[in-house]
């Protein structure tokens, strides 16, 4: 019983949006569920949904149910333990053997966001460290999803904290795509900078982009920063050199879903022509991101996968056919955008600028 | 009833989109109505209009039933024919008077594309005309109103003719909204080039942003090419930067709704990010466009009017709601392409580049 209680799910400090659902969080414990916020159903309906197997968090995250590079990470970490629950009973070797077939499985629904191999990669270590240790090995597993929850909230609260020092007093920031606490466990990464410059009374507007093909700007952003009491306007994703040539913006900030060591970022399809208008116009263009979403193996943003989602995502909105209903599309869910037109990544260890190898390495010391 | 006949509409060679209702035309004669396609439907019921008075011209503008500045120009010119229509008997200084009150009216409907206010500055002058010499006043509109009809037909195919040859053979062209068939009479002007240069047998792809907030792009222009027999791939907006990076795109061409005197040119939303990723990545950037979309009276692009529409526009797509429902919007229907990122200009006339104010004042020598 005392074993069953420490397994209970942290409770974590959820700030801005906390009267909310939680963006994703474990209910219960040892047999307890991943309980999500379908994001597919904002900003109409506030619907949450119980996945209780590995099949249900691998759908939830495929399917952008939960979406944003750490919210993903900590997703598939509780889907990790759903999925090897069932075998906590078999000997150590066979166990971490699933604990390897269920992490592999997890690997396949998004390609992009490496937060998700990251923390597969941190789950299955405490396996194998406990299995070696002789503890109880699936009860590590948890705990260290439960550890990655509240460490992913604090890492966004100090990203927050890091780069709220940018947010311009009576200006305008725009936004691209949603990394923000529906993107995180709390807080967010790009809007954790306005949240904490909203705490701390700052007056400021923001602009959001829409977001096409899936809206996560319209249907997320604008609902989570008016839900929190900021000031907020959308537009629409072609409109957003115009207004940067207009001057009413002075700070781009936006999340990442992989940042390789050179410091070129993948993010959200159209982050890279946004980065291209503001060093136009000569507009700091910031990146908000936890380390995980490094990946330090990869030299260049040349060598990161982008993931091609379907053509229906273009061809109809909202269910509703909007083209020729067979016409090819080009839908890549990221682009990439290289670290010269970065102006600083925000990190919840402080900011890499200028955008360079070095400076991204000295992060991580 | 000879007379009756000589004012029937001229017929009109309309090339590749033939098998479909015209973007619009005079059906009848002198007691003829405006019947137009109307684009709110497209791509999923094609269905036709008639405008029988100037409020139902006014409305189809307005309501974007007919755009694209060489359509509305014709359309608008037609609708002064049938806003004075009912007082063709009275004296001919109170008809002139009518003329110019209906004009003004007629004016109100869109304030960016020129064209508009430059036709019916010529129907205008055919009845000013026609008052000196002491003919029928209001039927030299309704033949001024044609000849705009058949001319522009003309001039879309001229500039067709004049840059087919910058399409390059087994590579692919990027457009932006609609600047095709169902823009103009017939051929389009952006799309002109493409026409002709498929008509003389080039292979080569054709991708098309979807342009939004009104999806011109997967609504007409993905309609309208895959009607007309050419190879289309849609994108997002946001997706544009993207591809122009890929190396996939050898050409970009867009029309224009207004070219200031130096060479600045209004044109969609959207437009200016596409030319900035286009100079980022060394990719041509034609804006193709009849003389009557330049005005030379502004010196440039500042002094254009843009036209700012209804923020439901983006809360809502195809009359869901996709947002907030009282989020503040920013959406303005054009942006302003600095003439330094135009490669060159394409019209009836042939290209003006560099884009300079003298290469464009020889265009009208």
């Amino acid at each position: 019983m005392t074993k069953t209680l420490s397994l209970q799910a942290p409770a974590i400090f959820r700030g801005p949006l906390s009267a909310l659902p939680a963006t994703l969080e474990w209910v219960g414990g040892a047999d307890g569920v991943l309980r999500i916020l379908d994001q597919t159903q904002l900003p109409l309906r506030i619907e949450i949904r119980d996945c209780r197997t590995v099949e249900d968090t691998w759908e939830a995250i495929r399917m952008l149910r939960v979406r944003g590079a750490p919210a993903i990470g900590v997703a598939a970490a509780y889907g990790l333990c759903l999925g090897t629950r069932p075998f906590r009973a078999v000997p150590a070797d066979a166990f971490l053997a699933k604990v390897r077939e269920v992490g592999a499985y997890l690997r396949t629904c998004r390609p992009t966001a490496v937060n998700l191999a990251w923390a597969l990669q941190r789950v299955t270590e405490a396996a194998e460290q406990c299995t070696r240790t002789g503890g109880n090995t699936w009860e590590a597993m948890l705990l260290a999803a439960h550890a990655l929850a509240v460490e992913d909230a604090e890492t966004c609260r100090l990203i927050g904290e890091a780069g709220a020092h940018l947010v311009p007093e009576g200006g305008g920031v725009l936004t691209h795509c949603n990394a923000g606490a529906l993107a995180t466990v709390a807080y967010g990464t790009a809007l954790a900078l306005l949240y904490i410059a909203h705490q701390r009374g700052l007056r400021f507007h923001v602009f959001v982009d829409e977001t096409r093909p899936l809206l996560q700007g319209a249907r997320l952003t604008a609902f989570e920063l008016t839900t929190a009491g900021l000031d907020v306007t959308l537009l629409c994703d072609g409109a957003a050199a115009s207004l940067l040539q207009s001057g009413r913006v002075q700070l781009v900030v936006v999340g990442a879903d992989r940042i390789a060591a050179n410091g070129d970022t993948a993010n959200k399809i159209g982050t890279y022509g946004v980065a291209l208008a503001a060093r136009r116009h000569d507009i700091p263009f910031y990146v908000a991101a936890p380390l995980s979403t490094f990946d330090r193996a990869l030299a260049s943003g040349a060598g990161i996968p982008i993931e091609e989602r379907g053509a229906d995502e273009i061809r109809r909105v909202l269910d509703q056919p909007v083209a020729p209903p067979t016409v090819q599309c080009y839908n890549p869910a990221f682009d990439v955008t290289p670290a010269e037109l970065i102006t600083g990544i925000v990190t919840q260890r402080g900011i890499a600028t200028p955008v360079t190898a070095e400076q991204i390495a000295r992060l991580f010391r």
